[in-house]
């Protein structure tokens, strides 16, 4: 159980000739590419400066011929990575040197809309966003809502186990997963999970592969739990002096018995570069921004915003905007929609990170950032969601810098290290991938670490699934 | 992957006197038992006619106790059953004949209540209905609401991944763990989770452990998530005159985007059995009596109850009633809570199941489980959770008479193949335990049920931990 071993070294090949024959049989050959060219967009996911080059990319056209790649890889002892849209901010997706990279996004039907049942059954390689928006139609919601989810995959959502901006109230992807459809490492498939509320029938292994990686099998089909659509929604923004005030503003609204829907900050870094990139006149001088929205009945949403706002008074808000209509809710949300993209703009290279702690931490933890960008001389945004501890400190820096891309290493390791000592985590929506490896096993200990391993190496024993990724 | 060797098998030992001082050393000659009368009351759990003797009894005192005490019991290949209060409903504490029971309903201490990030820290001792009365005391609120609540500890319900009352709109134990501490089959112990609302670094173990009935680890800690206490609770009962109708009005209440805490049901049999018995003058011609609630803020709750009476009646109510205050709430549920010990009276042995269905399945459910009662001569009654289809037909039977308890397990047995037609599971929130491990392969088919046997082998290679439960 405590071996030390690496789960993922020897033995493994490089994708060859006869093997990529193979993959054009069962796929045909338009769905697998070997070009240089072609293989280039593959090379890389949403995360700055990773980069590896597969040996072949191979698409699925149809769920029952995932089954068959897997065997076919695994039998030539090949890595293979999964990938659905590439956004991740983790290098969870970037493939391995040689490998193959198996591309899930043509699976991309809407299988199942049980409004009895209020689920929905679709392939992993369909769009977030498609997703809520299906559920829409008949008055139903599925909350989780990441960043990326316009371009992002279900699959990869539930990869990672991604999050997004209504975690406080409304949870992550784990939560709204009821079954999984998943080819193992010997290309066996199992259905994970089912359409029960209730169900302690053995072990919950769909939760073990939600959040995996990639590292334990291949999820192809997902279905997922949807909620009564909220009748209501109500944005609004604060401006506060200091993160000390915006943090305790946001305690008090929850000692209230208030759980907001969503509840965003900006510091002042982010602030300033967004009013820089989007002309929006914000308050340059102020240390925090929030973002607020309560959803629900409209006479609650009423209550808890006449509440939110009085609580945003008392904690000292130098400003408080209630939106007037939808119209008006989506001038108040640009400025933390265009967050990212106007740090982005600053510098050469963005470094976006993920590290979360229990909400309580917060205003410590992000002042802590800010000398610590401080004193190793280096420009930190910070934003995230407030409401469940999930920061972000971005990097504004450039990767041909040695000199400063040594500073932002040890910056990184401090900032990991007050995260844990504040009882927070690593990665709070990310992912490990390969970005945060590094920290793992700092956050877990030993024991928990070789768990992971032990866990790991008994469903892929040969490590061929995403090798490289969550364990140094 | 696939190897079918059993988990638990070959080189186990009966505990011995030199294992029993040693254990008397670590905890005190006082909490060990080991004499006949003494070991009695541990040889049962709350499921009718499994008893089982073990060699010895231990208790921890502290939880800095029950890694040694793992580490001895395991030192000496002794099978380890871990035990809270003992009401578990399929088997799942009932000891390994020789083999050592670990008490740990002495580890009851409310360890931190933390009011900024919702959450309650408790060791696995403590009873589960402390836990929501503490939360209380804060305006916060725990969910889980199990039928045993006022005897079973927290860590049982962990380890069932216990359900109650309130599934639909609030889930299960699962949904409010934000961490363990575990102890591991080789003594070794591990803290998985953390107070972060979101956390992604590495597989989620802590999911792996709950609802592992004791067959992975021993918890001795337990981290929970609280909610904000509802404002507002409203009670009201419907009787029809057949089950379908009863389950049209609650999917119309579904469908009007209503997610009551609580909908609730008792069949004809156990309305007749509840009135013979409490004699609360029920409609003993109705096919179904519903108890439904509704909880949150004031005006939601009284709007919800003004569309849930629509509902009853357009679907057909013989008669429907609010309670007009918390007494008459009281007297409207003493109906459902008397079901099972009115059930319980009428015959000398009394099998509780819990198959669970998709909620659009409940009423043919129904039906079926009636039909295969008349077909096989036997009385069942049935009762449960209907808003998430978890049903529990109660088998009102005596065990000395062969002939007809063979009849018992044919019934079972076509109650469990109709469940899985249906989608449905073999055990909503009691268990696999003993009683229903002949089921869980059928259920889960040879793939998943081997990769379960995968992570018992590879986290307990012994076998040690609670053998034979689950698996065959």
């Amino acid at each position: 159980m405590t071996s030390s071993a690496p789960a993922t070294t020897a033995g493994h090949n490089r994708a060859d000739a006869g093997l990529v024959d193979t993959l054009r049989g069962l796929v045909g050959a338009e769905n697998v590419l070997t070009e240089a060219v072609d293989l280039a967009p593959y090379a890389f996911d949403g995360t700055a400066a990773i980069k590896q080059r597969p040996a072949c990319v191979v698409f699925a056209r149809d769920r029952s011929q995932v089954a068959p790649i897997v065997k076919a890889v695994a039998g030539a002892r090949v890595p293979l990575v999964t990938r659905g849209s590439g956004t991740g901010l983790s290098g969870g997706s970037v493939p391995v040197d040689g490998g193959v990279v198996l591309g899930l996004n043509h699976l991309d039907q809407i299988l199942d809309v049980d409004t009895a049942n209020l689920t929905m059954r679709v392939e992993a390689g369909v769009i977030t966003q498609r997703i809520d928006q299906e559920a829409a139609k008949h008055g139903l919601f599925y909350p989780p809502d990441p960043g990326s989810q316009k371009i992002s995959t279900i699959g990869g959502n539930v990869a990672e186990n991604s999050g997004g901006l209504r975690g406080l109230k409304y949870g992550v992807t784990r939560d709204y997963v009821m079954g999984l459809r998943v080819v193992l490492a010997d290309g066996q498939e199992v259905w994970l999970g089912n359409q029960c509320v209730k169900d302690v029938a053995g072990y919950s292994l769909k939760d073990l592969f939600i959040g995996s990686e990639g590292t334990l099998g291949v999820v192809t089909e997902v279905l997922l739990k949807l909620l009564p659509r909220p009748k209501a929604r109500r944005t609004m923004t604060a401006t506060f002096a200091t993160m000390e005030a915006a943090a305790a503003a946001v305690s008090d609204i929850i000692a209230r018995q208030i759980v907001p829907c969503t509840v965003e900050f900006l510091d002042q870094t982010t602030i300033r570069c967004v009013d820089d990139h989007a002309g929006l006149g914000l308050p340059r001088d102020a240390a925090a921004l929030l973002l607020l929205e309560s959803d629900g009945h409209p006479a609650v949403v009423e209550e808890e915003c006449e509440a939110m706002r009085q609580a945003l008074v008392d904690a000292g808000a130098t400003g408080v905007e209630t939106a007037r209509d939808e119209a008006d809710a989506e001038r108040l949300r640009t400025a933390r929609r265009a967050a990212f993209s106007a740090l982005a703009r600053v510098s050469p290279t963005t470094i976006l990170e993920d590290v979360t702690v229990p909400r309580s931490e917060l205003a410590p933890m992000v002042k802590f950032i800010a000398e610590c960008a401080e004193r190793h001389d280096l420009l930190i945004g910070v934003f995230g969601h407030m409401g469940d501890g999930n920061l972000h400190p971005t990097f504004l820096t450039d990767e041909r810098n040695e000199q400063e891309m040594h500073r932002v290493e040890q910056a990184l390791s401090e900032i990991v290290d007050e995260t844990l000592r504040r009882g927070g985590t690593i990665t709070g929506e990310h992912g490990v991938g390969l970005a945060k490896k590094a920290f793992l096993h700092r956050q877990l200990g030993d024991a928990s670490y070789q768990l992971l391993r032990t866990v790991k190496r008994s469903l892929d024993p040969a490590g061929l699934l995403n090798p490289g990724k969550i364990f140094e």
